[in-house]
């Protein structure tokens, strides 16, 4: 069964984010005023699975190998069938 | 009153997205065979406005002045109340 899968990865905590960082002071020299700036991104793909279980450990797997730095970042897998 | 906004940007349909197929591509080389990669990025702040439609009107400003090029760019604004 094919399964639509989203990874949502930010840095942790207390990781400094220089992208944010900029749009901010960017921002404010455009004249708005921003606070707690972050940025999130998204990878989206769809993936052939047995169940729902299997896709998220599979996709859960390509974070640690490939998608992620487990050091300074955060994920979040969602795992929808792909047909619902 | 304080919000939450968050912008969504991703590229508009048809546009190459290099990153995504670079990410396809590796993940394809360790085995893992996935399809229709797409990369999403998400701006999250914390906006001053008097309601949530000057909030929102505001951000969509920010928008097309300075977070997203409207030519190749397609977003997509939330704005919540930071205490809800």
């Amino acid at each position: 069964m094919k399964y639509n899968a989203e990874v949502k990865i930010s840095l942790k905590k207390g990781m400094l984010n220089p992208e944010a960082a900029t749009i901010q002071r960017a921002l404010a020299l455009l004249d708005y005023k921003v606070e707690n700036t972050d940025t999130i991104e998204i990878i989206k793909f769809s993936i052939e699975g047995e169940d729902e279980e299997t896709a998220h450990d599979n996709v859960d797997e390509m974070c640690q190998r490939l998608l992620c730095n487990p050091v300074i970042h955060d994920y979040e897998i969602t795992i929808t069938p792909e047909n619902g």
